[in-house]
């Protein structure tokens, strides 16, 4: 049910039974502003989204609005099959890396790191991130970050991020421009374009590669190439995720050629779910074969074919895709013996 | 759904819901190459056995060859309910022990731990193993290994290792001619019984413990013997096998008398399957019974009744009955929850 996007079954096949913490990074940019650029939340409260997706997924409730986050066209968040395994097959713990939030997840007992990071601009004003900072608050945490399980899944929740991702990957130079899923079915490509063509604009006198991120990006995708660079393969992490998780990749990517330097990348690996793997409008395995360094890319081959749900069901209608580490979710479901009917048996109680 | 065959069930049942460590013992000995004598893989390629028994155990994919190993009468290895346990309740981890195989698994990220030990010789003109040399190599390892789950599960593949483990203990001076089970259901005692004449002709001079093993036995025999002693009882070990496991502890209560030693036999216990627990061409039972330490010996009431599938009825027909570690990973698997019906159905997505 595991299947390979590039690389081989071996290093996911090596983590089965193995005990996970589900670590999820959590972001608002401005960029959610931009009308018809996203439609990943409630319409005006969109900046909720990654709090209350944190919520669900800790406690099974959402505390700073009424509901669950879902898009006008009433597809609930991926949160829901990331609780779904959770209550099957609990992770180890469940971390929240807060990297800029309007609004702090209302929780105790789950550990929330703060790095004391701002919520970014709009990327077509320019996101005005202090992106070296941001970036060296990841290598830091990676460098000192003590794990008490057997490997990381790294989930995010960031609302406008594939275009942030998207932008990201253009204004670092890779051919990449019809590569970047979204979580619309039918792309609104002219929005989003002129988005990403404003957020170009600013950046054309720009030479230096954090100046440029600090524009273009957000602080999820920053934040996390370090980590990922201070880590340097000391643990085993999983990035639980589509298109965005890519333009981190190629984001540390850019960093180790910019800077000349080495990273052990044999511990690394992405996974996202089968509706990102097969999207049509993106090219998740294009943006791995990018990477200069080697790479396992996975996808788990689960959709909602077995549930009757009309909520369900927008999903494999290519409404939403992934986030909320549901690709790596789904995985460590599996990873620990869960099927199809039971994950979906899960979800769907979450709607009745 | 744990059986005693000798003992009482306390020791199994206290590992109910603890995690293991599945570690499987891989070794070739020349004495496939006779004619007849196993039916463990494919004619021509029973070398390649062990090798694909560990692949598919791993990683569900047979590297070195296209199919998984079945006999000429179409009996699919044992590693089938195996990785079928693994994948519904996940062992801890999986790690091989390279006993002198002709061909290394294909596999990265798996743990296989290399002790430079050459496949043995065929045991009709002596199988020319430094004996003393592959036991100190078991015992160190056993001295030195660090567990990180609660108890291990030790399986092994060794195609003709029946064989072995018969000649062994008779060389050994045990009155085991009729306990040792086989692969086949008409077990080719001619060609079986002129082998062993052959092997315990050629050691009629010897007297050195280490000299017969190291003429008539294999290096899994050998190896597990000095892992066990070396081991002495400071975790907890499933011997995961039927006859060849029982000739393992046989070994290991021949090198106590030798050597007026002592062991630790309470954190120890075999465990096999029903299609050796209730052969009538064996008795594992007698075979434990030899032993002048105490020890727990169970088997799993698991069969093929369930399925329809004409590959694994040969099972209970008596075509196979063992290997792979089954019958120890058939009993963590119940250990952990699970069923018949469920194991089954598992096991026949292989053959589909």
């Amino acid at each position: 049910m595991i299947k390979t996007i590039i690389g081989n079954i071996d290093f996911i096949e090596s983590l089965r039974g193995k005990s996970a913490t589900f670590m999820l990074a959590l972001s608002n940019t401005a960029t959610i502003n931009i009308k018809g650029i996203t439609q990943a939340g409630i319409p005006n409260l969109i900046h909720l989204t990654p709090t209350l997706d944190a919520e669900f997924v800790c406690v099974g409730e959402v505390r700073c609005l009424e509901n669950i986050a879902e898009t006008p066209k009433g597809v609930p968040t991926p949160a829901l099959m990331s609780r779904g395994v959770h209550l099957l097959r609990p992770f180890k713990s469940i971390e929240l890396l807060n990297l800029g939030l309007e609004v702090t997840p209302k929780l105790n007992y789950f550990t929330q790191h703060n790095f004391n990071i701002k919520p970014s601009g709009s990327i077509d004003v320019g996101a005005n991130i202090d992106a070296e900072a941001v970036f060296q608050k990841g290598v830091a945490f990676g460098q000192s970050y003590e794990c008490k399980s057997d490997y990381i899944i790294l989930g995010e929740s960031v609302p406008s991020g594939t275009t942030t991702a998207n932008t990201t990957a253009l204004a670092l130079g890779y051919d990449a421009k019809e590569f970047f899923s979204s979580s619309f079915k039918n792309v609104p490509n002219n929005i989003r374009e002129e988005t990403i063509e404003k957020a170009l604009s600013n950046i054309k006198d720009k030479s230096d590669l954090f100046d440029i991120l600090g524009s273009v990006s957000d602080n999820m995708l920053i934040f996390n190439a370090g980590f990922i660079l201070g880590l340097n393969g000391r643990l085993k992490v999983i990035l639980a995720g589509g298109t965005q998780m890519a333009g981190v990749l190629l984001i540390v990517n850019s960093i180790l050629k910019y800077m000349g330097g080495e990273m052990d990348s044999s511990n690394l690996a992405l996974c996202t779910t089968k509706w990102v793997a097969e999207d049509k409008n993106s090219d998740i395995k294009a943006l791995l074969e990018m990477l200069d360094f080697p790479i396992n890319g996975y996808f788990v081959d689960f959709d909602f074919s077995l549930s009757s749900h009309p909520a369900l069901k927008l999903y494999d209608d290519g409404e939403a895709k992934e986030g909320v580490g549901a690709g790596g979710a789904l995985c460590y479901g599996v990873l620990n013996g869960l099927d199809k009917k039971t994950i979906t048996n899960k979800v769907e109680t979450f709607l009745s």
